[in-house]
């Protein structure tokens, strides 16, 4: 392969990953490999993660490998390890963007006041499962952490961190992060029967129908009420 | 491997699996092969199944293979499809097997009256994910029904014809069926949090706390109460 007409010696060593002397040419730039290197630049660490999301997706935890990433984002597979590491840390920065539309939650649900909290958290979350924009991400993690053991602990070290902790920071009373998380179970188990499992009538009833029925249930454990 | 001096051709034909004109000597019992049929005979069925809850767990819907099945029950794979039929037909089994001990749940919330039927419920679905014993074939086929349409349809139809069903029909008032799906999506939220993903501190409380936390959120559904 090496030495063909339209890969010159020089392009070729522009074209593969930083080496082991390859520093980026600016360090403060942290993980930024060169811009020369074909494939990266400005919009190569999201087409990864796209192709890598999608690779969960199809392949699981267990069958996910980093070769079928970097093909399907066009990069080399040691691009792929130079901005993420191994398959672990790359799951885990797949799971921070599904997870990026759902981290306002604690925000957007407590500072609006503690009233009809429950509400505004089931109908967020919920909706983030409704649109299959988000869902499919979500989708797709789920099904590496139910059957990877790694994969679980790292989907539970992101949600304890990034929503959890936060959440529970905004309730008052005792247990508020076990409070957290049972109101987030009953949002995963919702959305485990109406958008996986998809039994009915839950899957096909109106959203703000289950919103209204779920929310109360979600507002007890927000704030006791 | 035919006419090995230890498998003369006499026992080779009685090892197989009942062939097309092999009708099982007593037709009254449907489906059961020949007992002279080596590896069959009253355990064999459950041999099959263990060893089919066995390879859904370890492989997943779509990796787990008959033959493998077949292997680890012992006996022949056409008399596992001679059983059970095609692998959605064992796979229903497994989820059939799986869920026996929770087929009482509504008989045994909803008898005792309906006060306090939310703390039953969720003790008692719980209880189930807390014994290893009870847990495993459970997670098996949900590590399947999230991988696999075809898996999650069967386990749909189940859950639907022998749980919701069941359930929603002792309960008074609107919507007796979605209520039924939202107490149990809790529920289903609380095993997955706990079990599978293991997010502390619910992981590792105390089930009774659970319960008791849960219990009213269910009793919502249940009763209106």
């Amino acid at each position: 392969m090496t030495g063909t007409p339209e890969k010159p010696d020089g392009r070729q060593k522009a074209e593969g990953p930083p080496a082991a002397g390859g520093t980026p040419p600016a360090p403060r730039r942290r993980g930024r490999p060169s811009r020369t290197a074909a494939g990266s630049g400005p919009g190569a660490r999201e087409r990864i993660l796209t192709a890598a999301r999608a690779e969960f997706a199809e392949h699981g935890y267990d069958g996910a490998s980093i070769r079928g990433m970097a093909k399907n984002a066009g990069v080399d597979p040691a691009l792929v390890h130079h901005y993420f590491g191994p398959k672990e840390k790359i799951f885990a920065a797949a799971v921070e963007t599904a997870f990026a539309p759902a981290l306002s939650v604690a925000d957007l649900v407590i500072d609006a006041g503690p009233e009809g909290a429950g509400e505004r958290m089931a109908r967020f979350v919920l909706g983030v499962w409704e649109d299959p924009v988000t869902r499919e991400p979500l989708l797709a993690i789920l099904r590496s952490a139910v059957a990877n053991e790694t994969a679980a602990g790292v989907f539970r070290d992101l949600v304890s961190s990034r929503l959890m902790i936060r959440l529970a920071a905004e309730l008052d009373g005792p247990d508020a992060r076990l409070r957290s998380e049972l109101a987030a179970s009953h949002l995963v188990g919702v959305a485990m029967l109406r958008h996986v499992i998809k039994l009915e009538p839950l899957a096909s009833a109106d959203v703000e129908q289950v919103v209204a029925m779920v929310g109360p249930a979600v507002q007890r454990y927000l704030t006791g009420a």
